[in-house]
Order: structure tokens, then sequence, then C-alpha cells
């Protein structure tokens, strides 16, 4: 390098500025970030933002309006928790509704249960779908099962005008902001309750019990006024604020611990799980102190 | 304000510029981040930069050599679990030995125990104590204990000229880099498990199974090699790498589970804890698959 060129920045030093990071605050206060080593995908669909990034510790990772969904090395602790506690409690969980969940990793989990007949799953974004489709292979697996239903409606308008009942219906929404805010009041709840058959299982999930806890308060008071059980279990999910995420357990005839069926649980293969076993799943009911006083 | 004066940063404004970040990374890839409203101490020890900051989310937080180790309002999560999970197996845990531990958070709960006779606090650096004792009364509220028996000196040189015996110690160090990296090696792990009684109990901090799992691996096989008895449970812990943090639970005799003294469990005033319940104590034994794996 000549010395007139000294001072301009060259081909090997413009590699090194690349410095560019995803965080995602708690009311602007603490959070978590990510070093993101490649933008995938950046679209806008008719609801959200979406945005597909590689992130240096966890992969290829979904972003929803600035929120990180679901990513290739996050253990899968939310998706397997979301799908199978209730698909181990249900006896007979042949009908099978997911509204949101369209990243489709909690329908693929759901799919591994031979007992399923059909997975609807009632996603109001079909790019998120797409998107999912083409980054995430072992995501969306469940797409290629034919006992995957997918309904591209809003899923509140999916429930008021449902006929069918259902044995398990899971709430895997986005936060209560944006597309899915009106799904997490009671009315909705209620006509989630209706729409279950009589020995049905609810599980909604419930947000951060450390970072929402008005949130969690309001739900579980809600959910208790309509369901007879209503029980939390948590898990640890690294790429969700706090890293702590709870579920309610909302069930109109089965316990989440007494009803375990322990010999389909042996029986079903599971070799795809990162996460959940079945000493998790009953440990996923203590809650910590400071949890359990929440949804006294 | 007159037009010559715009431009000028009013007194108003100057107070909003204030926008201070701790950032604490794995490996420069990815971790938690905190807004910080004031810095009330910043100070260089003979082994450690200590800082006590007040963060937004978790108040008053103390910070060694730039990484967060405990808060006001992190659940305290940390500190109950490793002192009640070996302190409710042991039947007479008289003789506490707690290496490192200087914000006095494990002693403090140790002390909430009355079979403990004594509780010994060996911490390399009284200048963690000194400013502990000043900012966390909650954390460091044993210190008042009688039984609380402070020693000020390298914990490596304890162990070696240790004559007496121990029912329960606990390793309640910093991370295996800086002062605290000698006692992670396996060879101090023999000379702890010497020290025990025969019944006697160790609990190791074993860092994040997530983010540290070369650490978690080596412990564990090192571990196993010196102990008949070693468990790892969990806790969530919300300003630690990960949030997810682990403990061995290593015994010459005793179960953590079949041990469990639900008697005393119920005669124990925990009324200060917010984390830690009988519950949680079988639960926090359940680990995720990945994690077993790790340690198998």
């Amino acid at each position: 390098m000549s010395d007139q060129d000294k001072g301009y920045i060259t081909e090997a030093s413009m590699t090194d500025l690349w410095n560019l990071w995803i965080t995602e605050l708690h009311q602007g206060k603490s959070g978590l970030t990510f070093k993101v080593s490649r933008i995938l995908e950046s679209v806008q669909s008719d609801f959200q933002r979406i945005e597909v990034i590689e992130t240096e510790d966890f992969g290829t990772t979904l972003v929803l309006y600035g929120s990180l969904m679901a990513s290739e090395k996050d253990t899968n602790a939310y998706n397997e928790m979301i799908a199978h506690v209730p698909l181990f409690v249900h006896p007979k969980p042949e009908e099978v509704l997911i509204i949101g969940g369209g990243d489709i990793g909690s329908a693929t989990n759901v799919l591994m249960h031979p007992e399923v007949g059909r997975c609807t799953v009632c996603e109001i974004d079909k790019m998120v779908v797409d998107v999912s489709k083409k980054y995430f292979p072992r995501l969306t697996k469940g797409l290629a099962d034919p006992r995957c239903n997918m309904v591209y409606q809003d899923g509140k308008l999916f429930v008021k005008d449902a006929k069918e009942k259902f044995d398990v219906v899971i709430l895997d929404l986005s936060d209560p902001v944006g597309p899915a805010a009106d799904l997490f009041q009671k009315s909705f709840h209620q006509q989630v309750h209706d729409m279950l058959n009589k020995d049905g299982i609810l599980i909604a999930q419930s947000e951060s019990p450390l970072f929402n806890q008005e949130t969690v308060k309001m739900m579980y008071k809600n959910l208790k006024e309509i369901f007879p059980i209503v029980r939390m279990y948590t898990c640890h999910m690294p790429i969700y604020p706090s890293c702590l995420w709870s579920f309610a357990f909302c069930s109109k005839k089965y316990d989440p611990l007494e009803d375990f069926d322990a010999a389909r649980y042996e029986n079903t293969n599971l070799s795809d799980c990162q996460y959940y076993n079945d000493q998790i799943h009953f440990a996923s009911f203590a809650l910590p102190t400071y949890v359990q006083k929440l949804i006294e």
C-alpha cells in the first residue's frame, strides 16, 4: 500500500466493520441482544414486518414486528412445551386446533402424536408460513403431514364461525400487541372454551411471569372464571424476553399431572425433541414463589 | 428562550441525554443488556473491578469485573437455590462453609436454618463484602448473625490448610476466569471432598448449561470421579447469561430428593424467600433433554 492510500478503508478492514445487533427490550429498560451475521429476508406483509436474520449464537431466526419468535438453536422449548403437555394429558386428542403458530413449530410437535387425526392451524398471515417454510425446514416439517390443515384466517373469525368441536386448542399467539391483541381477551377465551369438547383442553401462551406480571394476573383471573382447572407451567426459552415463558393449561376435565399418560409417552417417538421429556412435564408445573403469588 | 439561544442544549434536554447501558455478552455474540440509571460505586480492589449500579429493571446491582452478580430485584433465585437445596437434604447441617459468596446472599439464606451452628464464609476480596454491606442490606442480613464467621482468605489456601471438617460446603464462585479459575479444577474439588464429613454435601455453582457447555461437561465428569452422587439442578436467574443457571449437588451419602426433609421444611421460616419452595426443590432436578445429554 502506498503512503497516499493510507486512510482509505481496504477491503479487509471493511469486512471487519460489520457489527449489527438486534436488541429486544422490555419497556425500554432491559432485554436480550444478539449479534446478527446476516439479514436473509426483510419484508412487510399485510399484518406485520417479517425478518429472517442469522444470529451468531442462535442461527437462523424469525423476527415478527421486531420481536424474536423462533430460531434454529433456541432449544425449541416453547414449541415442544406448548404441544406435548396437553397432548400427553388428553387421552384421545384427535382434533387439534392451533391459532397462530405460523412458524409451524407447534404443529410439527403436535403431529409427532399418532393419535392426532387432524391438526388445523389457523394463521392470519400466510406470509409468515411461506417465509418459515423457506428458512426453517425442521420447524415446518409438519406442513408435509397430510393431517396438517392450514387455514389462513383471523383466529377471531374462525372461532366465531366454527361449527366443529376440538379436543385440544392451542393459542400460539404473538404478544398482546398488534394482530394478536384481541385474542388475549376474556370474551375470546370463553368462545374457545365453547368450541372444545366436554373434556377438552386449552393451552394459551401466557407471556413472561417476570416481565408481564399485569398481563399474567389478568389472564389467569379471567381463565379461572371460565375453566374449572387452570394451571400455569413454564419453560426456559433463551430468545424470549426474560428467558422465562409461561403457558396456561386450562381444562374441563383432565389434570395435567394425574392424567399424564406415561404409557403413551413411552411409545411416542420424541427423538426430535431437545427440551421436553416426562420429568420436565411434571417439573414445569412447579412455580417459583414469586410466580405462585401472581396467580393465587 | 430567545431565538439566538436555539440550538443550545437546555437543562431539561440535557437530562434526557442520559442513556447508559451495561451489556454482558456470551463470547461477544449475544447476551443481556440493562439500562443503568445511576452509578453508585466504581472501585478497584486488589483482585477485581467492583461496581454498584442502579438498573431500571433490577434496581441496585453488584457488578464484578463487568459481570452482573446480584441485584435487589433479580428474584434471588441463585442465592436461595445454592443454600436451601443442600440444607434441607443434610439432616444435621451444623458446620457450613461457603467459599466465595462475598455478597453474603448465600450465607444469609444458609443462616435461615436454625440447625446451622456456624457458617464460615471464605471470601478472598474483603472489599466485595464491604461494598455489599453498604448497598445490599437484604442480601447481607446474615452478617449480623453471630453464627456468621467471615474469613478473608484465598479459598484455595483455606481448603489446603483446614483442619476442621464440614457438613456442607458451598462453592459460590464467580466465573472460571479471574480470581476463581483455580477453584473450578478437579484437584480443588478433591480437596473439598476430603474436608467434608463422611456424609457431607458439596454444592458448586456450575455455570450456564446453555452457554458454558464445555465447562459443564468437564466439571461433571470430574465431580463424578470424586463423589458417588452427583446431580445437576437449575434455576432461572434473570441477570445471569442465558438466564439459566446450574448447580452440582455432590454428596457422599444423601440423595437430593429422597432425603429432602419435608418436616424441617415446614418448620423453617422462609418468608424472605422469593424463589425457593419445596416443589421447586424437586422440580429443579428435572433437566431439559439437551441438558441431560451434556452430563450423561
